[in-house]
């Protein structure tokens, strides 16, 4: 691995002198506190192209008041031991005063994607991701840009920004990995306590608990979502955010079930707010 | 030059295979109706770069409800002219279902743009301006982008937003070309009667009226627009909208007047709304 680029201008002259030279571009944005998840991503990107990139920045813009912006997890050595084994060739980790060093006036808004589920739950938050993700992409200049599946509704976000503003990028979308209980990995797992930890693989259980009600025959949203809400209330310690059907571009409620729609759901668990999803 | 490209893909396509072959790339966004201040951009375009592209695309976006989307002038074939004798090498004129094939969800938002003078006049123009701009730059990819000073709002917004999003662009401000009698060119001229043309000087005269204000020591901003307005409403055909010192980068009103501040107005003359601007 090269080491560690830490302004746009190095960042895009990297990539580029690669990009001249006939190499293809790979890349992961990240706010870092890399696990398996994140390795299956920088994997593919390894497996898919030339060079690879993972972006390490914790946007403060897609954290609302009073949300965990300050007690995100942050270690970047250990971050950047992933980066090497997993195949990554450059890690773009700038500061807080590269990537913002004025609040910016100018912008993406992300649409209906920002007033559905998780934006309708975290008010500015699909916002800030549609900005820094852009602001990413520009400097990463034309790749393919790898998101994983556990965060539908952004991975959706990412894909229809790229198609509505012409960014020259390919979204890869990739599986969620998930530990050997069923629980999505997530950098805010490590906020768990032990009983919430044992707890909390009741929130895939529910979506698959939704799933088995479509592979039964049930069309209804309703339905589905019913099914996936009671296994969840089986488990006292989650309080419930939504559990909801999507369709997987729009992200809105489809009118009845079908292959390739998203079952998302989004609880607390203690001061932890998990999301996870299934696609029928 | 090489003709006219209607895709996006091959649009991106053509300019990195210059590129790729060393060429620096000068790109003039426009609406089409080529005036000779779109030829001083295209030609500053050609004297600065190896290659230089042509937008012409009249976007819906940027336009209102009951604005003159419309009655927009459009000549492909003069403009065609127009680009080719001032240098052009490529022209990229796509249709509204290459650019907008469906409306787009994720748009770029102007911020306090959106919301000052020309914003506030035009509820959803500078998003729409800031949407196809961004659209038509991560088309284009690397390049010099040529804006008319005419514009100083529009200038001021996107100068921002390629600092706040990191597009891989320098924006070129240029200085605005006007009749022998003063009236800066627009393509909305032609929809002057000739009653109105002759009336239409008017608006820079008040704003060299302004500008006069400033030389002879004002700095107060409210004596510098008074001194504006009151040479406007020396033309009574001339319905007012705004008279307004701003500063060149957030487009908000000083507290006193100083060189680079921008003294800018609209008003009506007729069904044509007019803008203008100077540089104190």
């Amino acid at each position: 691995m090269t080491g560690v680029l830490r302004t746009i201008a190095e960042f895009r002259a990297e990539l580029d002198r690669r990009r001249a030279a006939g190499a293809s571009a790979g890349f992961v944005p990240t706010m870092g506190a890399l696990h398996d998840g994140h390795r299956a991503l920088i994997a593919r990107a390894a497996a898919g192209n030339d060079v690879v990139a993972v972006s390490i920045f914790v946007n403060p813009l897609q954290f609302g008041a009073g949300e965990d912006l300050d007690r995100y997890p942050r270690d970047l050595d250990a971050d950047l031991k992933v980066c090497a084994e997993e195949g990554a060739h450059l890690v773009f980790a700038p500061a807080q005063a590269e990537m913002w060093p004025v609040p910016p006036a100018v912008r993406v808004s992300a649409g209906p994607f920002g007033e559905l589920l998780e934006g309708a739950a975290r008010p500015g938050h699909m916002d800030g991701v549609a900005t820094v993700v852009a602001k990413l992409l520009n400097a990463a200049g034309p790749c393919r840009a790898y998101f994983g599946r556990k965060d539908a509704q952004q991975l959706a976000l990412v894909t229809r920004m790229v198609a509505d503003l012409a960014f020259p990028v390919e979204i890869v979308p990739c599986d969620t990995v998930r530990e050997p209980d069923g629980l999505a990995l997530s950098s805010r797992n490590a906020y768990l306590e032990p009983e919430e930890r044992a707890a909390a693989p009741a929130l895939y259980a529910a979506l698959r608990a939704g799933l088995d009600a479509f592979r039964a025959g049930a069309t209804d949203p309703d339905a589905i979502e019913a099914a996936a809400a009671g296994r969840l209330a089986a488990e006292p310690r989650f309080i419930p955010d939504y559990v909801r059907l999507a369709d997987p571009e729009r992200f809105e409620r489809p009118a009845a079930a079908a292959p390739g729609h998203v079952l998302a759901a989004a609880a607390r668990l203690g001061s932890t707010r998990l999301i996870d999803n299934v696609m029928l």
